[in-house]
């Protein structure tokens, strides 16, 4: 899989990007991500990319062209399944997007940066918009973060374990049963002694009626799903 | 304010916290930010932080111990309003939790990592747990980054306009209307005719019709809150 991320800000990108599971899948060569600097596309002399707003009022606008040529420089030069576009009025992103994406071959995620892009970019480039959550961020650069990150870990041989990512929240409508690890005991905190008991199939019960028990509580709508 | 984060991979963290407006408002005083290595509190000599889960199967548990002396190596320092996790299974992260928080004086954010952490620091130390969103992220940091981010821009001083985040999505349960800036028309995609009136007070009236609209056509949730 091949990720290319477009922003004005790449340098917000390099930590999240280089380390742990993302930096161990480029290393075995399961994805390939490249950041490229929408500055490096202006043709204007002081390589601007923002601009005032036609309505006035506070805050930048990313402007149109060096967009259009950075898009353009990459579908240029291979297909791309999707042009993803990171907005808090974009779709809710969720396990399942990430389940989806990570089948795709080529998707470049434009970050949005200042107070918005031009719309002329999101009508006629953006094939999917996609929100993080109900709040608002300095620019899309994180979003992009969070999305690749949670992408890469579900390509096959990302992660040392594949059964780990399979075992995760969400994956099958519930959310994680609760888990301990040494010391059995601390501060007079112990562990529940069925953990302790080396029975596996009442443990694996157990933990299935904690993963249902605390969807319950907390989130009973992935219940219905 | 005065934000503590505990993790495991602290190099994650690194270029998100001091870039753009979070590295503006650092400079101007109004945050201070504290990254801590949980690895730097294992008294463990090859300084483990992680363990087996009692419940056997794959991935591996954070340790409580080290991360319990971080924790009280803070709250011995100063009192904390929050001592955060971060977890899918948390509370959903909204503007509104941003804004809450943005009015607190020291919290801390604890990042999951590996498989999980040893519930016994959640049923003992942690006071608010909160998640990004319905997807799995290989740890917390880029979740603690979110929170971050969205909090620091709302503190007073953060921003250079502070009119700029009032006007931002969500604020008024309201999504942005769009945005255009130059050139008027672009391989003969032009803006809206009014935005090149002069007429601000239709202009107004314009933006708030489009917000309503795109929110009612997008988010028709947001309008019944």
């Amino acid at each position: 899989m091949r990720i290319d991320i477009l922003t004005v800000v790449p340098e917000l990108l390099e930590s999240p990007l280089n380390h742990s599971i993302i930096q161990r899948a480029k290393d075995k060569g399961v994805v390939e991500i490249h950041i490229h600097n929408i500055r490096d596309f202006s043709e204007d002399k002081h390589n601007k990319v923002d601009d005032y707003a036609f309505s006035g009022g506070a805050g930048m606008v990313m402007r149109l062209e060096p967009v259009v040529k950075a898009i353009e420089h990459l579908t240029n030069q291979r297909k791309y399944d999707e042009i993803i576009f990171t907005t808090p009025d974009g779709e809710q992103f969720e396990q399942k997007t990430a389940n989806t994406l990570s089948l795709k071959e080529n998707i470049i995620i434009l970050c949005g940066h200042y107070k918005g892009i031009d719309q002329r970019i999101r009508d006629h480039f953006i094939t999917k918009e996609i929100s993080i959550g109900d709040f608002v961020l300095t620019g899309g650069e994180l979003a992009a973060a969070v999305i690749t990150d949670s992408v890469v870990r579900l390509i096959p041989g990302a992660m040392n374990d594949e059964t780990s990512a399979l075992t995760d929240s969400f994956q099958d409508n519930l959310l994680s049963p609760p888990i301990y690890t040494r010391p059995a005991e601390f501060r007079g905190w112990k562990v529940p002694e069925i953990l302790l008991s080396g029975d596996h199939k009442k443990i694996e019960q157990w933990q299935e009626e904690q993963a249902y028990l605390r969807t319950k509580k907390l989130r009973p709508d992935l219940l219905d799903e």
